[in-house]
């Protein structure tokens, strides 16, 4: 989807199953007027099609990439390993003790290749960590996070009205 | 320290104990020329100073904080709720279970406030995050990185001299 | 709400899903006559506001202060950080390892500020300790806390009359 | 040792082996001038003297009273299920994944029996968790917290002097 | 119950919730034709009957004592430091780590108070225990044992006429 | 079930329980034309039964074994210790941390006796790994293994077509 | 050894490493004149001798029998499905996690199959246990447990001696 | 190295730093006398040539590929996917809780593409694993590999001479 803002974020998830945790990063986007693109492609069924993506990612106009995947979870890693481009892991929810696996797969990276790790099924962070990267360069974006921060900060003070205790 | 770039990284830590970890992260910044400022600011100890140093960050030109804290790592999380600033958390390698307690009071955090986690110690990827964020404002970066990538691609590759088996 | 003690402890949580754990310390309260106010702030989402809250929260009378919290449970640690009254945290069960992460990131405090753990989903016993703290000024608390003590005792014991094997 | 203020906290521990944990908590009653009293008394291998003690606490003038101990760290709950004094459980580091037993076995007590748990081996935050408790009572205990709070509040800041970065 | 044999093992649960659990212990008391009782007594909530309980067990011709609890599950130490009496633990599975912390506060007991431990909720196990504990007294015991196994053994081996793959 | 193959994979399971994880294996090798039987057998419940079937296999023209247990899961180190043929262990889920019981009573053997070890459940990649070595001797299931590696990247790329964000 | 009771312990360790933790157990058979034998086998790379050694055991006049083993921990849970007499599982500490690795592979048998399980290393426990089951038959041994008991009661209470704060 | 048999084994680590554990590997191959060679390439630092080794493998002979590598462990599952060739993964123990994060990794692969793990550092079995995968084609390897059981079965029980206690 085309945004107001001339940066792109490319979502891959390692599977069609790893859809509805992503949706919540989707209306991120839409918010800050942000492009995206989604592509399904897993590092290990798919890798020379990850491969093919990622080293092209960059002239087709990608500046972030968000990595979903779960259990041994490399496809942020894999990502990472083929670009300079900032990576955020996803980690998604596993059966495993709640997703440890998919944590420490994504989070203990070894010295030298980087991946910004969020909580699991944490899309809607990982979304907000690729747009605050992104004001880097756009500036508005960091005044329309304001904006984000101070809805939910008014949300918050807001429940406080329905306390029945 | 001033770097050629006119970008700039801070380096927040919870405690001087942490300081031999982040030299590494430090180390990354003098290759790439990126300049950088260090402090030692306790969120639990010293709050109102990092509430202070962190309100005026964007101001006097940080454009990205990393957070470097131990156990109830609470520092990064800190930082990130008081600024729109790109903050990475840098859990520090505790006695407990291997530092999990320090990761997962970074990794975890709700939904709204993000914060970039990379493994227990690794202050390097920290680092080379940093930059990577960075290089979506000046492309210089991102070209360093690639040979940055290299030197270590080869570094690899020559250690196949060594296998004595 | 008002109690006949002229002591009050104040029920900080995090989100206002934590409202039907924090519902069993108010009946606590009401047993004892102990005052009570609850509010819902997040240190992630209104740091202001629990800084501003917290501050001021020895003058307005409170003598106690439970912090509710899950995942990357900052909030007690944040409120023990911006008074000397003694906090106590309640951890809210995760889908992380049953909240491991709420328990570690309020449990594991540095040195010198200290947090009063109790288990996960425990407001019962988070409101009980805040009693017991009270006590320490009024006896009364005490005397009632044996009553209380020996009602549990008796239901205890009341069930052995159930047993059909 | 007697100290300034009328009150007492007794520190009772499991095994002489964790009586250079304990260290640390006498060094703080001492800067708060608090009257304390160490035993070593085991739940398991002397559970009549713990019952004895206990059940005389009250009269002999202790107001709060320690728990320290490791692995199946049954102490401070035999503790609390003998008195209404407040109780604080000190988890003492095991060899198992980092004292994560020592800490289950205080922090997840049934409801209706609370320990006031803190972080394995934090003696000096069992020992201020205490003081804090007791300054309910005397209120020159909370202004002294206030300058111990300062002092380390310090300590931090002066070590921003000693980064070689 | 009384069972042909002479020898009784009883059973003592920290809570009625555990009953079900505690169920299938009975079925096979009543197979090998074992006398047993059962108590809900809390270690926490209950002390001191507990205390007088486990005295007099001995005198009361209790051979064997199996203690069920979950959590903070002191009940079987605590009854173990009180009696020289073999003690079986028996973890009730909690909503914490598959039960790890049950576990714990039963199986990692200091040197000198032995608990025999078994896997939680494993009732059936932990009476089978207790019949093998017996059987050294009461060899018929024991004959039987070979008898249970063998209809265990058949009942396996029939499963394999079901295999529809 | 006969195979075009001449080759034969035995799968032995502890309980019937384990019957639904272990079909998707089935499913494998139908794809591929091998040949398999399936037992059920339990380590601890009929070891005799067990001896006597993995002694006997090598010579009734078993080629692998997939040994599939939960929780204590001695079974497929079991068969390991009575065979030379390769034993391929599948841990089956339990309620127990995700089944690192299951998971760590596998994989964690003695040097000496080796156990190929998949995830917890993981019956498919169980069976694939059969696959995988028995192509070792016929290189047509190498082949067919490239097939079916093909069909599920087409499947991969297919779901790109159901994005709907 | 030949001890003056009529009954015997059998320790078998899986491995010569264990030897030194077993040590302890030997101490405590020799104060309660306890016969023992020890024996070195591996549930996996001596599965012939475990099973000739088990088999013949009761007739041999072993009454309980001691497995010691580490990481994947299968020895006491195959010597329990070879006999019917009290197995009691002696965990080996390992560098994973504290052994939970040994832990889990002994205390989660399947319904059916018990072990006695102590913690990791603790095997004077182990020992103590083994005593207790013996004395069902002899009660000299309680009594003389009785006498163990409180040696161990008064060194902790000799302790109290020692404290120097 | 060149053996007597006809087929290939090769290592693969993620760092030089892995070579000790690797060496042990060795031995099993010099024993067997399976040709074998090692390579040091990382999965992220040199993905390409991780991918050109691999693709080539088949051509230039290997039967069996090992993928050692810690922390998150990508080496393993990432040569998986790109040959059909059996992968046994070798988990390097790191400072995170015994090396569960190098086990998860590797264990916790999708359907589909399955790699056979060992345990951390059990570089000896991921040899013998390989053994008794190409012992399919070559017949003359199972019946080395029973010899050199016998040769560890006689080790375990000479220890019994060396019993002191």
């Amino acid at each position: 989807m085309k945004g107001w803002s001339t940066m792109k974020v490319a979502v891959i998830m390692g599977s069609i199953s790893d859809l509805e945790i992503v949706r919540k990063a989707v209306d991120v986007f839409k918010f800050f007027g942000v492009e995206y693109e989604i592509r399904i492609l897993s590092a290990h069924r798919t890798p020379d099609e990850v491969t093919e993506y990622v080293s092209g990612a960059r002239d087709s106009g990608v500046d972030v990439i968000i990595g979903a995947a779960g259990k041994a979870a490399h496809l942020p890693g894999v990502i990472a390993s083929k670009t300079v481009i900032p990576v955020i892991g996803l980690p998604i929810e596993s059966s495993f003790m709640g997703g440890l696996d998919s944590l420490l797969s994504i989070v203990r990276m070894p010295a030298g290749i980087a991946v910004a790790t969020v909580g699991t099924n944490a899309s809607e962070n990982a979304a907000l960590l690729a747009v605050q990267m992104l004001s880097l360069r756009d500036g508005r974006l960091a005044d329309r996070m304001v904006e984000y921060r101070d809805n939910q900060r008014r949300m918050v003070l807001k429940n406080n009205e329905f306390i029945d205790l």
